[in-house]
């Protein structure tokens, strides 16, 4: 599980208890608050895997090794960019990336707005809370808590716990790829986005003013792909040769081709 | 919806906040901490819900028109007196309940100990959250938020609101036969377990030193028997006429029987 700028240390308490109550081991926490942090952790009384988690500077290096990247939050006041699932239908998904050998981050916003556009745009799927219209916005705690008994009560019949994100820090990019079943991990897919974004660059397709509109785009549209490890080795293997031959001198050939 | 003796206005504030978030209207409060109370009803930004909340000085006084009483907590620490559901089979059982015209109240317990063995007793059936062996005690706002969460999204296909507790205070116990439906009110059971305990006494069967645990097993034993009124009422009728012969004079037979 992974919480993305939290700010208020009982809330950081409250989610890292709803983890323990619900048998979920791994949190990852994005850019926290300093001193509220040190705060949470160090409360008497914090489960240990509050004390455990580990610390990402960004949302990408949290979700490294995630296969399947689910944001929350309520679509109130905005327009989802990809799948939107109710809570109720989430488990099934969950239940079949565990079953090709993936790993699943479920990510939580800060509790003023929840997750950024930008934050979104590394999910493949954005869970929604089916709450009531007139009070769609749910406090932090209790929001992990009813996304975690939804996915233990009815995702795990044969699994006993969720492999959540590891999170950051594991070294290069490349060591990503080291889940060997057939789902994709996050930084694959950003390796690859970004490939893509120099490829356009390269190619004069992408001008600067539209750069940041287009990378996000690009992230979107690569996590909505639903490609498997082979296919993400050789699309990244086909931009490589094409930004290579972009990169080259014009005019030119190559002869073993 | 019911808090029993709840202390930490927080967590007042976030079980209402999840009342409103799903959807939910009726509160009621058995005899809270009243500074505490006070400060969790006039917070800013409190929901209307908990303004408007009714207070009662006993559990069975917030009950009394209820017909389907579930009390939550956990099992880990001991055994139940009556059914135990789990939380994700609960649906089915309200939805039975509403569809018979019935009304049901979820109990929720102090923060430290849970609903005591006494308040359970007056709970038709105990749900209880699956959570983790090693951490099974959930904070309050999260165990509400669990559980209404639960019951807006899986048991109101077709209905509007779950109609809890307007509780206590209505006049005359006899009004507590109002709703029309085949469901029993909690008020009815409480008259019943009172004349049949009365009758236990009188006919010398309950001795003053058992008469507490009686009344605890009586109490749970009207609420196991599934009577419909009309067995309320026959089965009241029979005890009274049985309690207005052991307290006349022996010896003398009634010549119209």
């Amino acid at each position: 599980m992974i919480l993305v700028r939290p700010r208020n240390p009982l809330n950081m308490g409250a989610a890292a208890r709803a983890m323990a109550n619900f048998g979920f081991q791994h949190l990852a926490v994005v850019a926290p608050y300093a001193p509220h942090w040190r705060e949470a952790r160090s409360a008497v009384g914090a489960p240990e895997l509050l004390r455990d988690a580990k610390e990402a500077a960004s949302l990408p290096e949290a979700l490294v090794d995630c296969t399947l990247v689910v944001g929350t939050g309520t679509l109130t006041y905005r327009k989802a960019e990809q799948q939107v699932v109710q809570l109720p239908a989430l488990a099934p998904l969950v239940e079949r990336e565990l079953a090709r050998g993936g790993r699943i981050a479920m990510v939580f916003g800060p509790e003023n707005h929840g997750l950024s556009r930008d934050d979104l745009s590394y999910c493949h799927v954005l869970v929604e809370i089916p709450t009531d219209v007139h009070q769609p916005s749910m406090n932090l705690g209790q929001a992990v808590a009813v996304c975690l008994y939804e996915l233990s009560s009815r995702a795990f019949s044969a699994l006993d716990e969720l492999p959540v994100a590891q999170a950051a820090a594991e070294g290069s990019k490349s060591s990503t790829f080291r889940p060997p079943g057939p789902a994709v991990p996050s930084g694959a897919l950003e390796l690859l986005s970004g490939l893509i974004e120099e490829t356009m660059s390269a190619a004069g397709y992408s001008p600067r003013s539209m750069q940041a509109a287009n990378r996000h785009d690009l992230r979107l549209l690569v996590r909505r792909l639903g490609l498997n490890p082979a296919d993400t080795r050789r699309v990244l293997g086909l931009f490589r040769r094409i930004l290579w031959r972009l990169k080259r001198p014009s005019g030119r050939r190559d002869e073993s081709e």
